[in-house]
């Protein structure tokens, strides 16, 4: 998780809610411990949406980003009707990858969760070949973004 | 679920077995109902391998078979470990439009819910049109397992 | 689905809006109809939020409420990224059940699914014997809602 | 992931197999990265079944044991209809923690997935205090297993 320090000109993070459901929480009465892996997606999902570089924005160019590594780290558990936030934040990479940390927080503000992501670019919709670069529209995003010099 | 009783020759089921995951079961210590959906498309898939009528014959032929209708009926709750009979029956209708039922037993052979799917032919991949007749592969797939007549 | 016309005074009903995670969506692209399931409970959790009606209301009674019955119809599909409107109606019933009717519409205000729930009264939390006459905390909670006489 | 060598008297693993489902896919027709983490559970539990230490198990001696800690490490994607192997290995530690490692192959037998997943133990079925010392029932099954001196 090292950053080369010269791309990184600012942090970019986004913070949502979720609120925990009854399916999501086991005979133990707190969250299974694979659905924050989809809180994360849910943050990642929220990120995108606010930074324009969704799913769907990603697939607009051709390109899947598919999940190639991830890991979390419980702290405390959550419970049913629990509203947690999920910080999401972008850690810029001079590679041809995508990572994303994550924060889960309780109502009492107290962390619950960490994790980590990383997702690669494969073209042709997730049919083609893993991109080595970073394709053009990722490096357009990340200078409109100012994580990247002109 | 009336039968057009000319069409059935025979009646088509099979049975598989399912054991039921940690994940499966709610704070109650018991299945949650949604997970029966699950249950079904198991016996269903299964089914499917098992007479060649598969999600993937189907796609082979250019159709998708989404349902259309579900439901469910519970009679007993299943909990972690249980090793439940899924048993799938194929209905026959005459209509373009697959039915299934479904009963599944656990360990003491005590039926624990019962349930129905109904599913339509779209073309296309399920990217086309809803066909009204039932399409000649499903036919050629129905005088085979002996449930039309040549 | 019959009601008891004297026990209704009013209709109680709640909507809330769901948005279609990546992860519901199957090959075809759209919501996989076991999610309907889930969609409906996240209707039944925000009506019992809003109505003062939750599982943890009826938890804190010592009941459980377990769905016994289900049924979905599908008339169109969901895709990733929808925000869908989940209309969640209580049924008035004169009998120790709750039963839940529910409208799926997408941004274009097109019915997508509809659908029904019925609920029984364990008590012990589910521990104990159902129970054949309506619990008094869910009697107190009708007349409060205007929905049976005093 | 280190190990104190003299506690470390043999390799216990076990292997058991699980077919995708079309639930499982998402609409790039591959396996959602987050069930992978249900693939791990899948195998821990046959394993925890296999050598006599399941959730059932922990369970009759009071103590619940919760993830702290898991990670994917994804090489090749996997498909609706695929039958995938599980390899579920113990990683012996002195700690007062369980630790698995796994790795998932398709039926060409090459690897998809690694992971890693860490428990650590909590009395009183979870609802108490996290046991710093290895609790004496996992200490039996050590040495019954050939893991520990007596």
């Amino acid at each position: 998780m090292k950053r080369k320090t010269q791309y990184k000109t600012k942090e970019l993070s986004h913070t949502t809610q979720i609120r925990v459901r009854f399916v999501e929480t086991d005979p133990l009465g707190i969250v299974w411990h694979g659905n924050y892996i989809q809180y994360f997606e849910d943050g990642r999902e929220a990120f995108g949406r606010h930074h324009g570089i969704s799913y769907l924005d990603q697939k607009k160019h051709g390109y899947a980003t598919p999940i190639v590594k991830s890991g979390t780290d419980h702290k405390l558990p959550l419970r049913y009707g629990d509203i947690a936030t999920v910080k999401t934040i972008y850690v810029d990479s001079p590679a041809a990858k995508i990572v994303f940390r994550y924060e889960i927080y309780d109502q009492q503000e107290r962390l619950v969760c960490t994790g980590e992501t990383v997702q690669v670019f494969v073209d042709n919709m997730g049919e083609g070949d893993l991109s080595l670069v970073i394709p053009q529209f990722f490096m357009d995003w990340k200078k409109k973004a100012g994580l990247a010099d002109d």
